[in-house]
């Protein structure tokens, strides 16, 4: 595809010669030839020098720049429409394949694909377009939207609703029961989890991940929340719109999230905690209390990222604190002695 | 189901109006008209004159409580009951799928049944009322007893025992081999692992959870030990009775465990670690060496919670302490100054 | 067998009666009559005496033992050779399932078995000896080595690349979509992801983990790394030789990982880190900045291991610290009273 090609279907300026092919899409460092690179902070720009692509997405011009420059509103919002260009063609599915197995009782749009081994279960409802992959399974009464993918060899179990647009990929299982026991007669005895499981739109979960169903009523995932790869999240979790959970979350029983939270990798919260609309939980942060709209919280437990991280640069330096006590206590001592002995 | 029928079935003691028509059970705060609510702890107790339920299970008698109440000996214990009777009904799942893959030396009690696209290997063993769920794998020579529920997409490796009244749900695995590995001739190379998994008899384990078979003899999971999500039993790791393993825990190699265990979210150990009964690890806490019986244990290495909760309280306060060092330093060389100039 | 046929296999030197019927391989506490034990470490050759095994295997004769033993070269090499005599005699897997789908245009070597309710996807190649197990899912033109084997129910998506002698255990997922998004227009959009993964040859990964597949390139897991179960591999990540990541490990986009890294259990990265050669990370350690190669470290952030350590132990003391600092602010008050009593 030609850079002027590009150029027009993104509206960007185009300086420089719109006459390159271009193959692909690739970072700075490592765009060759006929690979278009993208800037998305200028602190990146001084390495532009050395790139070897073929022409660079930019939001605004730069002047001493020698290659060619499509200069655009939205260099992350541009970017994804050019890597769309350039997605490898996949053989589109269609249809349901013969080896799927569709109880009667299910209702498919006639524009749904379901892969080769996929179960779909009694009463289950699938909306338009949407694509449950090979080895599949969707449990009874369930209901998925539209414009909806479901990858190979996910578990979706009975009575959960997947909202429209929704991805869930490969080895994920939504609507497992919760781990919630009562302990009875020498024994833990599971406490039966009539509730389900509430997909809102534009959620998508990694793979490897599980949203248990909940106990009463539903474990609910805000629309727009994106979920990573292996996040436990617990029966009775509520989250807002558009929250980010990254690798190894844990999220326990009943806690509700707001909007637009933010899970880095391997945090998580105790059960029935409330984090509210904006906070950020940084790496292996638990939450075991009330975080505030907002904050920025650290540690175990959880509290703001200020005062942990002064906290852990004391900690850094535990060795000289301890030593420089020593010392002073040894000083105290002399002059406890010399006090004394002058008495 | 009127809430007199209830009440006889958990031959509940009734106060109020019995022919109420009751539809579910949700918490207090979520309960609404035809709703039974419960309360199993006194704390919540003035939270009931918000309530919005039609009914309430209680282990005694309320005074000021306006709604209906069930009185019964053990709360957690009726609610299963209670809630059992409002589950969902579903399809029941009935004999072997014709699209359900059974090795001709595989014996199934004409009572199992089989998902469909599900695989059952030679020799496999499974006894009366067992259901296993879609796209499941069952190897070789693997027993699995009565009365259990593997989900779909369950994999049991070969020559692996499960007991009775076992549940694995969707997307776990059991008998993979262990991380174990020999750094020979330039290269790690994989020590066979010869042995096997038990599961005695009520063992439950949630979705894309991992526990791997033995080197020699077996790992094995103590009767009615519950595990969540997401949790990592490494080889030859032995687990007593009635334990609880939180969402993302990980115990490592040839670790004992005795009764009773508790792992909250995260926790875990080393290899070749004992762990006593009754013992209790807090999040994150990663047990280095032998833990006592009846010991609650925080921190990586896990001790003694009383010890860790002190030190992290003085490290929350860390920078306050630093400072209180800094100043105390400047008035001992003041004191150091005075006496100097007195000499 | 006989113990002296297992010494000519191993090419041993045998000490003691060599008619004794080897059964199988245990260790030395749990090995019983016709069972053979090993001594990889000589902190264990006490225990031997109290051994009930039919014999040993060591690195160099022991004097005081009166089992037979077998004086080998490597002890470690020699255990893997005897444990691969007695390991499990499995049904092998052989050609493609009538259960298995095919799509007509994958490649698959006449030696390939591919098992029931596996889908093989278009221009998918496979060579020789590679195995492929029940309910298994091979996207679109990716391609597969010899003598790899895929267990049950993994899923690979498409434009991966697996090498030779490579094994991925059930459920685990290899090429999702990373976590990559950029906020516009008020909501988090999905980054395509062009690029692949690759997994070199002898790669082994354990059950229930994710590689992501590459925004640009490819995510690159190096030669004879060996991942454990529920590891996390983000986009982009690449990693040398001979690596190995034990369960829970997570590492974030873009990392580069040097040859023979050692990932100990819940360790991890940030994005964008770069690991040295031969570093190790131990438990929960989470690298946020360049580890120098050889670096031992821990912590969050991780840091030398012999820093964190001595800040460690000075924290479990904390409580005592704080008390003595009181103490000292109590002296120097007393002192400072003296000094203003005497002005």
């Amino acid at each position: 595809m030609l850079l002027s090609e590009i150029a027009t279907k993104l509206q960007a300026q185009l300086t420089g010669d719109g006459q390159r092919d271009i193959t692909g899409v690739n970072t700075i460092a490592d765009a060759f030839g006929s690979e278009l690179c993208f800037l998305t902070s200028t602190k990146h720009a001084k390495t532009l020098g050395q790139s070897a692509a073929a022409g660079v997405l930019v939001d605004k011009p730069m002047d001493d720049c020698d290659m060619p420059q499509l200069v655009v509103a939205n260099v992350n919002a541009a970017l994804i429409t050019v890597l769309e260009l350039f997605s490898p063609k996949l053989t589109a599915a269609e249809g349901v394949h013969p080896r799927a197995i569709v109880e009667p009782t299910a209702e498919l749009d006639k524009t749904v694909a379901v892969g080769a081994g996929a179960y779909i279960g009694h009463g289950v409802r699938i909306g338009p377009g949407t694509v449950i992959g090979p080895n599949c399974s969707v449990g009874e009464n369930t209901t998925i939207g539209s414009q909806c993918r479901l990858d190979s060899n996910v578990v979706v179990y009975h009575n959960c609703q997947i909202g429209n647009a929704c991805i869930i990929q490969s080895n994920s299982t939504i609507g497992a029961v919760g781990f919630g026991y009562s302990f009875v007669d020498g024994q833990h005895r599971l406490i039966p989890h009539n509730g389900g499981v509430i997909l809102e739109d534009g959620v998508e979960i990694g793979s490897n991940s599980c949203v248990d169903r909940a106990k009463f009523g539903n474990t609910v995932i805000g629309a727009g929340t994106k979920v990573d790869n292996l996040v436990q999240i617990a029966h009775n979790v509520q989250t807002g719109k558009c929250c980010l959970m990254a690798g190894h979350v844990g999220i326990s029983g009943s806690t509700k999230v707001g909007n637009g939270v933010v899970f880095a990798g391997a945090s998580g919260s105790s059960d029935h905690v409330e984090i509210g609309d904006g906070a950020v939980l940084g790496a292996q942060a638990v939450a075991t209390g009330k975080i505030e709209p907002g904050q920025t919280v650290l540690g175990l437990p959880a509290r703001d990222v200020r005062k942990e991280l002064k906290s852990k640069s004391v900690y850094r330096n535990l060795p000289e604190l301890a030593k420089e006590v020593k010392q002073l206590g040894k000083k105290v001592k002399k002059l406890e002695a010399t006090k004394n002995n002058k008495n």
